[in-house]
């Protein structure tokens, strides 16, 4: 299997890295970083550069498509040969899967019409803005489409597929090599989850983010 | 705070950027990639480059260091320049961290001399041959000293990090920003939950690797 995990300038790397530790694990299949140009993107902290090997030009059939989230997908939504990248990688992929508001990406390529897809919890609602109906699950799998919530969620989500593809037996192998048995000091990663003031703090939080970064593009 | 994360030739990417994702979302902390030298590092799969835009030599005195893990470590084990960098750096620093086998180099450079520390599980009682006390969890601390057991660990370090020196709100809001509340599609994420016959096989494979890589080096 051919994996194409998209780049891109301001990133969230994350979403990236998790599923990519996963399913870089399969010996058979061959993760390729791809990049709007080929060369070096930064994540969005600006702390760190990531080389894609290979512009979306040069890779246009995978077996697989990753599409990870970042502020820096906002002018990509506008991207009409990004868009039209991903519908034609789509023609050609078993699965096409993004994580965090990179499902925003999948939905203004028009991929997620009459889907149920899952992002970002703060973002969840924008999936409507596609034709998407919005699904507050972890990971959700509608057809050969599937979305995963927040930034770490990616990483369930390529086990998931790894199960899917290669089975149980796999999915725990890797699980193990990758000694992914979570400990977080709290239990406050999902809004239903945290206290109501965190979850308050972080959306006014990230409204101000937003709203700062509407403005200069 | 300022924070070096080492990055080097073959390292395991997840290693360094799940803790990366926490400690970066603290606005007033400041992350730096630091390499042997500045510039491109490959990842151990071979599909990414990441860049350190700092070498070791430029950053000597970080508030904390984070040492990942990963096949290309290997070398660095009895690079007395590295090495070197490492016991100037544990002189100025609140926290000195590692990921997966980056304890082991915390251990080479003699900074775990009668310490608890944990690694990734396949590696934790190489830890023995640094004077340090082998300790199975998840995340282990010893003074200043916090260790991390395999790839996705380090996310739980960062955000124990965060709960130390912000408290708990500060975690909280980072981990539902993340949304890392996790659901790996099976429980087999440490080998006391793995099925036996799935230890058995990544212990195998591991030490085949091993094996091939220490013929070649």
């Amino acid at each position: 299997m051919q994996i194409a995990i998209l780049i891109f300038e301001k990133l969230t790397v994350l979403d990236a890295i998790g599923p990519y530790e996963v399913l870089r694990s399969v010996p058979d299949w061959e993760v390729r970083f791809v990049a709007p140009e080929a060369g070096t993107v930064r994540a969005d902290s600006g702390a760190l550069g990531l080389v894609a090997d290979h512009s979306i030009d040069e890779v246009t059939a995978p077996d697989m498509v990753l599409v990870p989230g970042g502020e820096g997908n906002r002018p990509l939504l506008e991207d009409e040969h990004l868009l039209g990248w991903l519908r034609e990688v789509d023609g050609h992929t078993r699965w096409t899967t993004s994580v965090c508001t990179g499902s925003l990406l999948l939905g203004a390529a028009g991929l997620l019409e009459g889907k149920r897809a899952t992002s970002h919890w703060l973002y969840l609602d924008r999936l409507r803005e596609y034709g998407a109906e919005p699904t507050a699950q972890r990971v959700v799998e509608d057809g050969k489409v599937i979305t995963a919530a927040g930034v770490s969620s990616g990483i369930d989500m390529a086990l998931g597929i790894v199960d899917r593809e290669l089975g149980k037996e796999a999915a725990q192998a890797i699980q193990l090599a990758i000694e992914y048995d979570p400990e977080p000091p709290h239990d406050a990663g999902s809004p239903a989850k945290a206290p109501a003031e965190i979850v308050e703090a972080v959306t006014r939080i990230a409204a101000a983010e937003d709203e700062w970064l509407g403005a200069r593009s």
